[in-house]
């Protein structure tokens, strides 16, 4: 999205080999103008998938989430919880997450009654790195008997194997920007 | 405002005296046509106050931050984060939250360079009760040079403290709802 590719241009930061910094548009500072525009390229890229809830986990992935279900004729949204450990509940579905930026274990998750079985469930996160927030949200649609019809990404760092191991897989994933590397600090973009 | 009223009337559930369950609709499962519609309630009462940026705190403010942003304009969202600790740095405003809800202290923040002096902060969020969390985001702006224009709330649990204090010093206090009450896990609304 060329858009999202000049906003990161103009105003993300790029740290060491692989810290892209976009909080003064994306994430803790929000673009509303930019995040409505991504919102509606996630329902174009994604409305034919019919999905019929918008799964996301907490922060700073709710705004985009919330953006992309109202272009999506306003289905709900739900989004998972982190924590730092399991809960035992019958009512609850649950994952491990690693962080690798925090280097810490954490769980997701989210009350059973949210999603009913057989939601059609587009998941949308502001980062793709490891994949691990991703692959744990689809284990919680797994375990949910729900059907994840895509995967819509703001930014994905494409030297990382977390893209490359969901199209593996065969998850319709799309990332309205894909950062191939940094160097001396500038951020470079696929398609540029 | 009426639909939000009877979504909390159909969906909400009361616990004991003053717990007020609004997760099926508000709240982790998000249901985002009232979302955006409470949105512009929010915009139709704050726009002549000429908000040029709106404040909550993560996680729950976040969609109706966004929502209300929408409608006014799309003006800039920054949300605020919790942590357990102080941290010491000029680049950061930071106030601390005793909440009730969970019986401890924590710490909201947010990088200066997000808001920059001089801003007309409209604050939003999800609840209030004690009004702790609207407190500690009065006190980041007051630290920011920053007006406070207005303060925008979903449900205010109108049996605590939190919006007679904030009244009583002028603030400009909007809620969408106030719940008077919880009487055999009926909700009591005001206006109903």
């Amino acid at each position: 999205m060329k858009e999202l590719r000049e906003a990161i241009r103009m105003h993300g930061v790029g740290l060491g080999q692989d810290v892209v910094k976009v909080d003064m548009f994306l994430n803790h500072r929000i673009d509303t103008a930019l995040l409505f525009r991504m919102g509606e390229e996630f329902a174009a890229r994604f409305r034919s998938e019919e999905p019929t809830v918008v799964l996301t986990v907490e922060a700073s992935g709710i705004a985009m989430a919330v953006a992309a279900a109202h272009h999506l004729s306003d289905i709900p949204v739900v989004f998972a919880k982190k924590g730092a450990t399991v809960v035992q509940s019958p009512d609850v579905a649950q994952a491990k997450v690693y962080s690798f930026t925090h280097k810490r274990e954490n769980v997701i998750r989210v009350d059973k009654k949210y999603l009913p079985k057989g939601s059609r469930v587009l998941i949308i996160d502001d980062f793709l790195a490891d994949g691990q927030a991703v692959q744990g949200m689809m284990a919680l649609c797994a375990q949910m008997d729900c059907e994840v019809v895509g995967v819509g990404i703001a930014v994905e760092k494409g030297f990382m194997p977390g893209g490359k191991n969901l199209r593996a897989m065969g998850v319709n994933l799309q990332s309205l920007a894909i950062v191939t590397g940094i160097e001396d600090g500038k951020i470079l973009l696929e398609n540029d």
